[in-house]
């Protein structure tokens, strides 16, 4: 089945593309989590979303979620790990699933955190950001997982199944439990290591030799999940109808600029399904005259 | 006095405007209307303002007004007839009276043009400006539309697959392709008849009977507000951070660009403001290193 448009991410950007995408009927996939969004969750007190006076984000998370559920709305809880553009649609790839969509709204936030030193060099060297997607490759290795949220423990578990050693690092509150097998490391990291592969883990206070680096952050550089895609620093490049460089690719919120917040990623999420409309619109109506051009040959 | 910024105009776009420069402490003054925006008193329900579900334009407006009093924002009730600037400042011009400000955030809106008898008075009553914001209140009804411009097209065939009928009145010359099922009606409107609620087109040689009538047009060019402003047709030019050719100025909301719609105007209006801060500061600093260098003349 090909989707009409496929949304990445369920911050208030995604959210805002969802709805709005779904009161224009169009056939939808959005991806994401069931708590729609950790920066969300973790907002003390907003004051500045208009129409909306001083909630906590809990608060404010309830409204969009119980506003997608009314519009029934359902949320993939699953992670994308790449997005490609095939010419008349993209291909959308989560661990071992694959889906297709007409247009795809890329609405994957940013990272704020910094990449650890040697990160980027040894990126698909021993350096991944997907477990579940390259875990055939550590089997019986020894492998060091840093985590920046909840979801990073299940890639963790998976893991421990597979890999000889699984270390975890969290960077954040620990609370879930880890499969017993798994080493948790309380300690910061600083710097990856290696020669032609990473094979060391520098932290604050001790090293790791290790087979294989996962770093699961709540999203991930754009420049490696959509290849061929222009950036700016850690933004996706794009114009005020946020078209990108890639036709039928759109963007929103924080993802594709600053200022990082709620009302501005909302707009542009209802920006991004306008224009992807349009084009879905446009399409159509040219395949339309090339198969009555065909007809009367 | 001379204001930090001077926000022209009390819709989605210029509340947003305002309550986000409010809370980074900025000087500011709002020109607009006591009722914020005639065209959010008069929607009959809106569904795509993410986080706030299926509320009627009045309801949603009582909400905007109550977040901006709670922050003690004043709207002045005045037109602004001009707005011209003067190079490090702008003054602002609404009858005799004259307002200085640093930075402008242009949010007025657009106009739809001249009206049809009728028209005014049915507005929101069976008469629309967007077809796509609306289409769910015409599910199996029979809807005329009185297109100006291409871009109603997609308007029309968006609303026949939801419509029980559609009629399509092209104001210009129709060239490209409409869905099957639409029936176009070559015929000038004199006016919109009805008792409550719209039920009647009349046209120059024939009366169609009608539950709903959408007026897509252009809308008239802000350029004679803002002397040197660049425009692109009915809008203001701007980039993604809502700068317009003039330093200092900045667009949000539909005399931004299309799409017309509120959380769209909104999330330009927080980016207006946010683009304006960062111009207040970048020149703040340039002119405390010049006073630095006089006096260490
Ligand atoms: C503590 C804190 C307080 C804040 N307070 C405010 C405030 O008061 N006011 C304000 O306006 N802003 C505030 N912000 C900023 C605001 O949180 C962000 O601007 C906003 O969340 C951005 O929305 P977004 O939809 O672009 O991205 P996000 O909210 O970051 O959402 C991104 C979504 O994409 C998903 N995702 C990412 N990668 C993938 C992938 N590969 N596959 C599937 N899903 C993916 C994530 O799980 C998430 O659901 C605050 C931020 C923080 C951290
Ligand atoms: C009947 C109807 C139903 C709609 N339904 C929906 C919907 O369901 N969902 C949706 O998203 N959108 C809907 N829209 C579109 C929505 O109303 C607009 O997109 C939105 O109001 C634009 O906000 P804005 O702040 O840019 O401008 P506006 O809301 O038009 O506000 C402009 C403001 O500027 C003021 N102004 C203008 N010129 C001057 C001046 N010279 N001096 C001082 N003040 C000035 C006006 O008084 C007004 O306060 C609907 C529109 C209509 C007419």
């Amino acid at each position: 089945m090909r989707y009409d448009i496929a949304i990445i991410g369920s911050g208030p950007a995604g959210l805002a593309a969802s709805i709005n995408a779904r009161i224009r009927n169009k056939n939808i996939l959005v991806f994401g989590s069931s708590d729609m969004s950790s920066k969300l969750v973790k907002a003390p007190s907003i004051d500045n979303y208009l129409g909306i006076e001083s909630l906590s984000g809990k608060e404010l998370k309830d409204k969009f979620k119980s506003h997608i559920e009314s519009m029934d709305i359902k949320i993939i809880e699953k992670r994308v790990n790449n997005v490609y553009s095939m010419g008349e649609h993209f291909t959308i790839v989560s661990g071992d699933d694959m889906y297709e969509a007409t247009t795809v709204v890329m609405a994957t936030g940013v990272e704020y955190g910094k990449m650890l030193k040697g990160e980027e060099e040894y990126l698909g060297k021993g350096v991944g950001y997907c477990a579940t997607c390259d875990a055939m490759l550590y089997r019986n290795k020894i492998v060091a997982i840093i985590g920046y949220n909840h979801e990073a423990e299940e890639e963790a578990n998976f893991l421990s199944e597979i890999a000889s050693k699984v270390y975890y690092i969290p960077m954040y509150k620990l609370e879930s439990q880890l499969n017993d097998d798994i080493t948790i490391i309380e300690d910061r990291p600083t710097e990856i290591k290696g020669d032609r592969l990473a094979n060391k883990l520098v932290l604050k206070n001790q090293e790791l030799y290790v087979e294989g680096i996962f770093v699961i952050k709540d999203s991930v550089s754009p420049k490696y999940m959509v290849p061929g895609v222009e950036v700016e620093g850690p933004h996706i490049k794009c114009d005020k109808d946020m078209n990108t460089n890639i036709e039928g690719l759109y963007v929103a919120g924080d993802c594709a600029g600053k200022p990082y917040q709620y009302l501005k990623s909302a707009g542009q999420g209802q920006i991004a399904v306008s224009s992807a409309i349009s084009y879905l619109d446009k399409k159509r109506i040219r395949e339309k005259m090339m198969s009555s051009e065909v007809k009367s040959l």
